[in-house]
This record gives C-alpha cells, structure tokens and sequence, in this order.
C-alpha cells in the first residue's frame, strides 16, 4: 500500500515523490500556483495544531513551513528534538506518539536517516499528516513541488521538450532525488546530471540520465541549470581536493551560462556558497532564480498543509 | 493567607496541589474532562499573553501549555531563561517582573529550586497568575491533575476503594509529592509507595502509605501503577548500582503486572526509560494509559489557564 | 537621501533616532502614549508576517517586540541568526533575502556590526519595513524612544528646562546615543554627561553635553538620571578596576540621590546589575521608573511597527 494514501486513494501524507501519481503532483502545484499569485485561505487550518518536529536542525525549512502555516490559520508550534533535553534515552517514535497524544495534527519531520518520517507516519493516528522536510540523502518532496512550481513558471507545463541540468553533490542531496523524481513524473524531455565522480551516486538513482564530468558540455542549450550546495565537509571526507578547484570545475559562472539557452534559468535550494558551486553575477543575475525558489516554497507547503490537514 | 487565593477566596494561582481544598481540585477535574473529551473555548484568553519562563529546561512540559494557551485564543511566549544571555547577571525576581511589566498576565514557570515559583507568585500584580510547571522536587500541580483525571477516566470519581502504588524515585520526583497530595486530597482507598530504600524519602512525605522495597507485594490487586522514570544521575550518585538491577527489582513487566487487578492501569509521566522503569510490552500494552495522560495535560493546563486567566 | 523615508517623505524603515525630524519623534511618542495607557488596535497588522532576525541574542528585546506585534495581530516569526546552523557560509544578505522572498513585510534586526541594519535597509523591497533592534554601539531606537516617552510621562512634553543626566558606559553603548540623538531633537534643556575617562567617547558624540568625571557633581539638581549597565567585559579589558570601585564612584545610592531634584527620576534599559551601577534602594524605590520603562518599551515598538506596516 502506498503510505501517502489513505484507503479512498486521497493523500494522507508526504513523505516523498517517488510514490505520487503525476495527477496528484498537477494538483498539488496548480494549488500551489494560485497561493504563488497572492490567493490566501487563511481559514483553511484554522484550529489545527502543526508541529515542526526537527530531529536535524534547520531554521530555513522550518521559517518556510511556518509562514505557510500561519497563512492557513493553523497554529504552529516548534519541537527542536535536535537539541531538546525532554528526550533524553526517549525512543523517536516516543517523542512522536507524545505530541499526537497532544492533539496536534500535523507534523513537519526532519531527521537525518533515511525512511525515519516514513518510519514515523506508520504510528501516525486517523486524520493525523506527516510532511518531510528532509529525511537523510533520499527525499526532501517539498522542495522537488517548489523547483517544479519554477519550472513551470517559467517555462510552461509542458515539459517534454526541456532539458534541464542538475549540478554538484548529487550523491549527497535529497534535494536531488526528489528533484529527478519529480522532473521524470512530469515527464521531462531530457534530465543531465552532472559533478565529479565521487560525488555522483551509482545506485540507479541516475537511471535514464544523461551523465557527465565536463559542466561545459552538460551546460548545452539547457533551458534550467539546478545547482546544488556543496557542503564543507566533503572536503574533509577527502571527496573534494579545494574549493577553489571545485569552482574552476563546477562552478556556474557567467561565461559558463553562455552555453545554456538564451533564456535559461539558474536554480539553487540555498543557502547558497557563492564564488563556489555559483558564481555572484550569476546568483544575482537575471537568469537567477534562486528567491523566485524561496517565495514558491511558501507556496507548495500551504498547498500540501491544506491538502493534507484541510 | 493561601498564596493560591485572592482576597474572595477564588483560585488566584496554580503552585501546588497541597494548599488545594478539595473542591478547587474537583472543579478544576471537571472543567478538564469537558476540554479532554473536545470541549473548546478558542475566545476565553482571546487577547490575553500568557509567557513560559524556564529557569530549568523542558521542552515537553511547554509544549503542552502552549497548545492548551492556543487553543484558548492566547498569545503565546517563550523565554528560556536557562540559557538567555539576556539575564546575565540578573535576577530572577527582575527577569519575572520585567516580563510582567511588558504587559504579560500569565506565567508558565518551571525552576530547579523548591519554593521559587511561589516566591515569584508573591512579587505578581493584581491581575497576573502563575501557574507552577515544576520546582525541584516540590511541586508538579498540572502533573498531579492529570494524574488524577486519568485515574477518574478510567475508574470514576469514588477513590475511597481505590488501591493505587507509586513506584521508583519517589525521593527526587515532583511528580509523586503532587499526585501524593492530590491522592489523600481525593480520598484514595489506599497509598502504597515502593521503591529502594535510597531513593525513598524520610521526611513525612509518605505519612499514611503503606511503604515497601518489595514491588510484587506492592502491585498485589492495585487498580493502577504509576510508575516514575528513573533518572540516570542517580548511578552516578551511587544511588542506583546499574540499570539491569533497577530493571529486575523495579522495573514493571507483563509478569509482574498480573499481580494487579485484571483492569488496573499502568501510568507514567514520561519520557520513559523503556527496559529501565517500564518494559515495552507493558509501556504499548493495553494496561497502559501513558498517552491519555498526555492529552489529558493539555487539559488539564486548558482548565488551569482558563480558571486563573479566563 | 533618508533611508528611513520613502519617497513622499513617510517614515519607512526605523534605522536610528538621527535622522528624524522632530515631528516623526513626537507622533510616534504621541501614539505610543496611546497604546501606554491601555489602547489597541489589534487588527492593525492582521495577515503581515514580521520576523526577528537578530545576528546577535536578546531574548528581552526580541520578547518587546514579539508582544507588540501580536498586540497588533500580526504573526511573529523568530529567526536566530546568531546560532543558525542554516546560514552557515551565507551572508546576512542572502539570509535576509532569503527571509523577504518568503513574504515577511517587517524585520527587527539586532546586528553587532555598527550600520548592518541600515546595509539590509538597502536591500528591502518595497512594502518592507526594517526596524533596527540595535546595531553594534550606534544606534538602538526603539531604546530611545521608550526613554523619551517615561521621561514625558513624568516631565510633560516640555524638556526645554529638564536636566539630564547619563552615567556610565556611554563609549560602547548604543542605549546613550539613541538617548542623545532623541533628547538633542525634543529641545532637552541640559544634558550631563558622567562616568570613567576610559568609558566616555571622545569622537564628537558628546557634542553639547557637560562633561563630567564627578558623579556628585553631575547629579545636581537633575530630574532625570539615566543609568547605564556596565558590560562585565569591561573588567578584562581593562576598562575599569573592579565592581567595588565602580560602585563606589559610578554606583547610584539613596545618599547620591538626595543630590537631583526631588521628585527626579531614575531609568535604567535593563538588565540591571545591582550593587553595580544602581543599588537596590534606588532600584526599587519611589525615584525608579525602570518598570514603567519596560511597559513604554512594549507601546512604542506598537508604535513604530504600525507606523511602518500598517
């Protein structure tokens, strides 16, 4: 049975985008759209208890996932399981139950291992909802809906003829996963994958992909370039020899984007590393649209809040 | 004079259990049971801030009163005074009434020292409540309340036949002394209390239990168990010589509940220490009411708000 | 141009009290008046997100703010950029950017660099407002205005005979400079400057003042004396001997007290260190407005996040 389903087929939670059906997927960023334009529901949730349970920090997501909230009328609270002392030897699945018990109904869940939401949605109780805001390298669905949602924005909903690039640390990034998931669902023309090998991942996650070393020649007539943050620590890991080398190599700069589509445009989850996986004139420029991302991502969480808790 | 009181005898603030007369216990039950069983009054502090000042942390604890102050149409506040910069060098007495000035009428207020919420209630202005969320090893009102309606949900409001046992580190725990207090308040039947001889008190506290070191003869026919989580400093203070010990002597099993009666209930304040206090099967099982106890806390805080704030 | 205007000359960011003309002090001291005694208006900011983003930790300011805010009936969104492991390698542009692509119209900014807030002022697109929470030793505003609106509440709005005093750390303090700034443009008829060679500014800042080392001497018939919190650190910088010492030259007593005016009044921005700069008879005593100053505190920030967002 597919977990984010209840038994009349009607989205129960979302825990990735691998098991959405496309038509759900259309629906979530046709709604998502209207909210983008400036339409408010701001009774939708009104009464309705979420909580941002984050078992990994993050102050971005969980500020995102609150704006949404609060626009819907919910009230929301903040349980930081990452550094909270309450518990202590207590069992995730314990500090989940707790909360429920409490009679909030949405969860906001992000946890460093991978399948730890799915885990946890399986002890969810009737009308309770679980999002994930990022489970280990495997899923981070809200942020695929928001990359979608700018996509389309920009270049219509038809997909089939778009070719689009995907940069950097895929091997590490649940962004990208939920990114392929979603581009292949919606039926994208062409999907590149691009970034030095060790930090390419070779479990079939690329399958259908077209895989590449050289950014030049990956960059070719794209119409998106989605790129991805490069985190510190693999250098440390002994994955990247320098930052500077990974920008000569991977970094997206403005003579680079010449080789892109006239009108391409330029991607990136933030918090950006700029003059490392993006150049300033390019996370500035006019190809960027890196805050168009972050405004949509308000969006396609009060979409999937309403969907779900509505 | 009843710190607890205003001059027209009515419940001015919530500090303890002990200072309760029966009535005011009772009604506060009541009120409870309509909140736990649904009941909502989102306008009764429509307007009203209600701050949670933690000296000590607990992340759990706050959790609970905001949602009951939301779901009464509060403003709620945090201030972790535990870990703010911003009380460097002040007093507790000036952070209180500094907060108190900036308009706010209720007081959520949790310390490690016994006493120092009601010495803080003494400094509050016409208008203000405090409601104590734990102080040392005093007082835990809202924990005794809620105890107490768990044990009324699932046996009625006549405890003179009850037969109930306390279990564990009775000598460090708030919880037993309120639920303690609210027991005899309420006339319960009978009181045992069992646990190791270093970690039960020997000061008046168990006047009237009927005290043992042998949990099998305690649980002997007992309508309910309530267990108390075993603090891991206590190793470390040579009170407690290893978990597996505590376990085999303390610990409550499936074997060891068949001694209660067929119906009894298993409590616990959580978070548990499963295999230490509590066995899994016992904590999930369906002597178990450790999550009715947890919604019953937000009811019970929703009456406690409502009472001293409405 | 002035960066706290747009451009029909209406107030909209609060960045320092140096660049408004006397008119904008005086109505936003006139509407804090109103929301001081009592009135509201609490649909004002319905639906307009406002965030704290402060780069450097006050809960007590940040708590002023958050009140007034939801007084107002506005959400309130807290975003602690000082820990933030989420900004990790951004710059404090990109996380205010971030922050307004999200749709937050108002920022309480706290920053320690002297002139950051002005720097994202800059940035702000049109419908956001920024009020600056403190920035390094420069400016603190809302600080300023509160003082104004206790020193008028006791004084009337005529300062053109008041003698003021300010005694302390004025060289790293931007509590001083507001007050300076704001006392200069309502006409205060003298102000004294009081405290340590070592903790005076000699960079054009007391321009206008009487200068003293001679705490006595200052405090001659004053009707207002503003006391500084001397920062602990000043010790290991060598700044200053020791808290007895400056205690004992800068410290104000009962006995000094009798010096000011008799019916002068003492203000201090919190949090106090008692025994220090101010003892606990003058704290406490009839003289001591610092409460009333908390309460201004809470009614001028309404003030200014209405003037700016409403």
């Amino acid at each position: 049975m597919n977990p984010h389903n209840d038994a009349d087929g009607r989205l129960r939670h979302l825990l990735d985008l691998e098991r959405l059906v496309p038509a759900q997927l259309d629906a979530l960023l046709r709604r998502a759209q209207v909210f983008a334009a400036g339409g408010e529901a701001p009774q939708a949730l009104a009464g309705v208890a979420v909580c941002t349970l984050f078992f990994e920090p993050s102050t971005r997501t969980r500020l995102s996932f609150q704006l949404a909230a609060q626009r819907l009328g919910a009230h929301i609270l903040n349980f930081d399981a990452s550094t909270s002392s309450a518990t202590k030897g207590e069992t995730d699945l314990d500090t989940f139950r707790t909360i429920q018990a409490m009679g909030v109904r949405g969860f906001v869940v992000r946890h460093k291992a991978d399948g730890a939401v799915a885990a946890l949605a399986a002890a969810a109780k009737t009308g309770v909802a679980l999002l994930n805001a990022g489970d280990g390298r495997s899923h981070h669905p809200t942020q695929g809906l928001l990359d979608m949602l700018t996509l389309r924005q920009a270049k219509g909903e038809d997909f089939s003829k778009l070719k689009v690039v995907i940069v950097g640390d895929v091997k590490h990034s649940r962004v990208a996963r939920s990114d392929l998931h979603a581009l292949r669902k919606l039926g994208c023309g062409e999907i590149r994958v691009c970034g030095p090998a060790a930090l390419l991942p070779d479990d079939g996650t690329l399958a259908g992909c077209t895989v590449t070393h050289d950014f030049d020649a990956a960059l070719d007539g794209v119409d998106a370039a989605m790129m991805l943050r490069l985190q510190r620590e693999r250098m440390t890991e002994g994955l990247v020899d320098s930052l500077d080398d990974y920008h000569r190599d991977y970094g997206l700069t403005e003579a680079r984007l010449r080789r892109a589509a006239p009108d391409a445009i330029v991607m990136h989850p933030g918090p950006m590393n700029r003059g490392v996986e993006i150049s300033d004139a390019v996370a500035d420029g006019p190809h960027s649209r890196v805050l168009a991302q972050v405004g949509n991502g308000v969006a396609v969480r009060m979409a999937a809040l309403e969907a779900l808790l509505g």
